[in-house]
């Protein structure tokens, strides 16, 4: 018999992940803070929850995918949470971009009711996760992980076991959002010095991308800076500008200097500041192509 | 029949490159400015020059790699220089990393003369000189790059064409080489906040390495970053620091702000500061690792 | 009749703040967290409370200066805090470094207790405290700005009123903390370029401090900076690294770019990480002297 | 009887500076690559040079006051130079900004040919020029700059010897003006989070202006920020950003990280491919502005 299943958190990556669960045949509940994103999917068979507590009601494998740590610390601690709501044995998924800290504590608190918790960021656009060709890094109890294997064979194309401290894969994801990040000013900065000295940024990224950079990172992010394609956006500046703060308060806690990050949140500051928060990430390369002088 | 080749600057990317083409059959003179290092290569063949003018003549294709633009201009246009000593026809071939307005100046001094300049930058360290799987870029005329290309498939998996500009190609390298520090400062960072929150550099690598960033420059020095291993050097510190300031020396009279470059520029030159300049670049994640505290 | 003072927190500026009060013949209550330096004033006539709560009954006027943010929102909000146990009008000096948001918060729960708040954040070493010869920035009602000048007179030789929003004497608290740190940045770079290329650092404190930049920052912080003079600490480096923290927290959210704050965070970061908090903050200049290659 | 003297170098300071010495009778040669600035000091009594060699001859003092190294090398070194046509023990009273190595390679020049050389490069703006009021800092030999002292006094309120090294005066100038743009950009960040969260930027200038940074460069700088106010140029920022260059490369060949002086290389190129480098270099302050969202 299929283990239960409840999604709580439909957004772009939420909503390809419980869509690939149902279409797969697990019986799954599905939860958003605003109804309408639940609402499509009881066409393809999704009970539909009032709120998390109600959402994991009777749930083996609990998935949480939410904007930011306190909308996530809102739907486990908050009124009509989930933390209690589950029951003995079931695992908490923890797929959020968040604070190491939040999974650290939320494990302790999933200890002390006789459930579990395993933290579980992705890497992948809304199209893999759609595709089920995500990768995804572990934290938590191995036997945990064990156990959730077999469901995350629908999400993605790989899995990684980062360890036991609960927090742990929210570092590497954090350092993994931090590094991507660079790569786009990298090659924003890069591309624009080619495009004033004479190159077309294009050919830019078909060498580097054919060559010493021959990854998703440099091809998908360098075409889309070369294109000047940041809309619609895969990953929003607002969004991810937030998850570099939480790599800024994680170094500042940690006591790490990072200058690549701090510039970078600068770059992201400024892109919001003048009110392009809500474009694709990549879409810094617009600001440092103003700052050479170029219009784009 | 053959062309004659000669191969000028026998450093730890010229020799390898010289070898290959003795190897392949071709009558090649070297020249190298310390003299032992071209007397090596008489037992394969070689023919050693006396000067630059010397190793030039009757030669096909001039091939120069050498430390930096003024190194160049002094074999070019130096006492006993090659220009004006290359037979007419004749094609030089600059592999070294030097400034866009250095090939274009250069490539007016061929014409005037009746001999061909091509500038043709590589991508690759000295073990990828050896097996001839560099990557290389072209500019030039195109019916140049043409004559060029049978010769350069002893040298390269793949070689591309930047422009029929001269100095395309130090364009693109510039921004390569920059492109490359960049990744290093960013997996420096990212490693160092990594395992001050409790992982182990070397598990990083594997995952990025593996997954988004599955590319040489982030598999090869994410590995040397994580095992600190930075003897012998690869590509010298003190070398990277000057193509650097080659990056910024095109930035400021195209007028491009690069905050990333200025970032590596101070870090490579507080590793030269002190004392650590012939270690290889990637060397810089000591000091990312120091001022976070972490003994390296 | 002289008006009833409490003085709370009694760290290196906050002592000679009370002391000041106690000389001029105040009837003071005074409170620390660690009771010792309480007790150091009762020879000086202070009435020794046992709480926040127990020291402000009776009192016309509050003053707290603590570490930071949190240590107020306890003594304030705490148990045994003060909030609610200030008599009907009594006033709330609050001469902390916080968010203005705190300083707003705050305002608002005292005005529900009809008591009142001023924000009158202070520059100027404890030297100077002990002097009365701070300078002193104002925000809240006009009004209680008023009531509380005469007895300012005792602390500073000049205040200013900032205007009513309670948390505008914050901003330019934080805005001034960042000034001056951006100043020991740059005499710190300035004067290590000066002893690398020939100069002494003490003749560039005497020319500048002479000239162009006569003032009390770049005069007595140079100084400090030339003479490598970092113990005992005027300002711990790691309480003014906080501080930068909360410049960075108020221009993420009211999204300011600041790439000089950031490069001060890193500086900040690395001497902390280093193990270098307790000195003085101007002993940044050892780590810029330092990645220059010179023993400091 | 008053010394000869000549003056080479017309521009927003030295017009002001050799109207001076005619005010107070010297006889005076002036020379200007435009030759019509000459032409409007013939009315005052100066005679009119064709050439920096014309100029010089007879003279006492030759001072030049010059946009850059070149153009003083050009009227040094070049067709038509000085050296070399200066009378035996005349003294060259070097003014402009320029590395110190090209003062240590002018002062052996001199040598070589029985003239001397003093650097004197000036802090104030075109108005304290025309007033007598500079600060004027030495280098050279103490006999060259006793001599050359009772001259200084028609130009400066002060004058400070740095020293017999040739260079070192250029060191403190350079040091200076990287000082001097850090402040302005400390006050442009500092001001729009000030504006930002809700004080006047003419508030925080008075503040500042009036305590902890009471000095000419905060108060006078401070203001042209706050009220916008860039043209006419005291200090072209296309000028001002080649000084900043100055210093970048003086680092670099000492081995000096400086981080913001990097910082601010990125906001003057920033400035002048968006067009502005002809306004005063204060005028960074709008980007910092702009960047911020705030439209100035």
């Amino acid at each position: 018999m299929k283990p239960v299943i409840a999604y709580l958190g439909l957004g772009g990556m939420g909503m390809p992940m419980a869509k690939r669960f149902l279409d797969a045949g697990y019986p799954t509940t599905v939860w958003n803070r605003s109804p309408d994103k639940a609402a499509a999917l009881a066409s393809s068979g999704a009970r539909i929850a009032l709120s998390p507590a109600d959402a994991v009601a009777g749930a083996d494998f609990v998935f949480t995918m939410v904007a930011d740590d306190h909308a996530l610390d809102d739907i486990v601690l908050g009124d009509q949470g989930l933390l209690g709501a589950m029951q003995p044995g079931a695992m908490h998924v923890s797929m959020s971009t968040i604070l190491p800290g939040t999974s650290r504590r939320l494990a302790v608190a999933h200890g002390e009711r006789g459930t579990t918790y395993v933290a579980a960021p992705v890497f992948g656009r809304p199209e893999a996760a759609g595709a089920g060709m995500l990768w995804i890094c572990l934290s938590g109890a191995s036997g945990d992980q064990d156990r959730l294997i077999p469901l995350l064979t629908h999400l993605c194309r790989q899995h990684y076991n980062i360890g036991s401290d609960p927090g742990a894969a929210n570092v590497l994801k954090l350092a993994g959002n931090f590094m991507i990040a660079s790569a786009i000013e990298a090659m924003s900065e890069a591309f624009v010095f080619g495009e004033k000295n004479g190159l077309d940024q294009k050919d830019l990224v078909e060498f580097f991308g054919g060559t010493i950079f021959s990854c998703p990172i440099y091809q998908n992010y360098g075409r889309f800076i070369a294109t000047q394609n940041f809309e619609p956006a895969g990953f929003r500046l607002a969004l991810a500008r937030k998850d570099l703060h939480l790599v800024a308060e994680t170094a500042r806690t940690s006591n790490v200097p990072m200058p690549f990050l701090t510039t970078l949140i600068n770059r992201f500051t400024a892109r919001v500041a003048k009110g392009g928060g809500e474009l694709d990430w990549t879409s810094i390369a617009i600001d440092v192509a103003n700052d050479a002088g170029l219009e784009k």
